[in-house]
């Protein structure tokens, strides 16, 4: 894994803040997540846009991964520049100067159980 | 993102609207969605064909995503040729004139509780 | 789509058929399918070999999806040569004449409330 | 499928190991698996690194997969060089010296009701 695993650009086109669900429990409160593994020895720094249905993108939102190591990353956790609404279908675009691999998953807990979605994210090189 | 992301056509085998579920809500009510990221500078023409088990396929219809926009599309609210009926297996292929990424996402409330499915449909260039 | 679309050969690594869950209701009853969409011009045949952990593979088992039709492949339906047997890890590989897209999906309703994952298989040309 | 199917490496950059759900049975116990899919003709030695966000990777854990089997690999029942600790974040790559096909599959109990999640991982040659 000298040179890292994966791809420059990935592409999520579902996103989703359910509104409601499990409160009090980070773990199992509603949330939506790219899983971002950066395998390689550089630290990765990536820009994530966030697109939506009637308005212009917001962002970048920038986040920054260790060298060998994954972030979990949580959209209802960005703030910077703007929090992203709920209740609201968008899209997003992570872009990094080292490769990586994103996976998306969402864990919806709007109901007393749990339903929860993942697929590996659309990569190429930008 | 200057020339946009993804690939020109793409395909999702798996496709149902199942019967019932939840009423009146339309977040909950069970759907199925294909969610299109246009992330580039020009307006994208995308053209759906629907295909079936036991008859000739329906459509094209057309639906249009503007630049740097997403569009989460419900296949329940198709209707122009005609509607796809309930509780019939079906498959989709998207082709558009500027590159895409489509994600598949199912919700499926016809039990008391939601559960989810989600992937990334399969692309190529046409 | 003159030529089709898709790959000849698909591999599903997961497999499993839960035992128990909803009886009598073709559409909520435990399955795992094979979503196989055709959406070229000729007849696609199809054959569906079944790997297993600790025994010879199963199969080839035979099917035939017509000219831009889905088939839908229960793996719980498969019988000839044999049956998959429930509450066993299994995986697939199905090899086409023609291009083809599969996506792998599980509905599992062993408890009151129906679970699901779907992905798109992983495709190649043999 | 004389030289196998599938890739050298893969990654899967979701991973989480749920405290709790349902105990005493193991099908329906919480668990993240990966499904490795060897269908040539030789036996796959495959490493598995495991990543996390705050401390150097695990591993390399090893496993054998006969030629023409599959081996779903569940990662709550490694051990060997240490165990991956539940309600952590973690990421894995799996590399083989022959060509494997991987799936992500969890299962979450931890409610009334199970949850699942499957997708392709992300595969190349190294």
């Amino acid at each position: 894994m000298t040179n890292g695993i994966g791809r420059l650009r990935w592409a999520i086109p579902e996103g989703f803040l359910p509104e409601g669900g499990v409160v009090g429990d980070r773990a199992l409160a509603s949330h939506e997540t790219a899983c971002i593994l950066n395998a390689g020895p550089y630290e990765a720094h990536v820009e994530v846009t966030v697109f939506f249905e009637d308005r212009e993108p917001a962002g970048p939102y920038r986040v920054a991964v260790p060298p060998r190591r994954t972030l979990h990353l949580r959209f209802d956790e960005l703030s910077n520049p703007e929090r992203i609404p709920r209740g609201t279908d968008f899209s997003s675009v992570l872009e990094s100067d080292v490769p990586i691999v994103v996976q998306h998953t969402r864990l919806d807990s709007r109901r007393a159980e749990i339903a929860l979605l993942s697929t590996i994210a659309w990569g190429d090189d930008g």
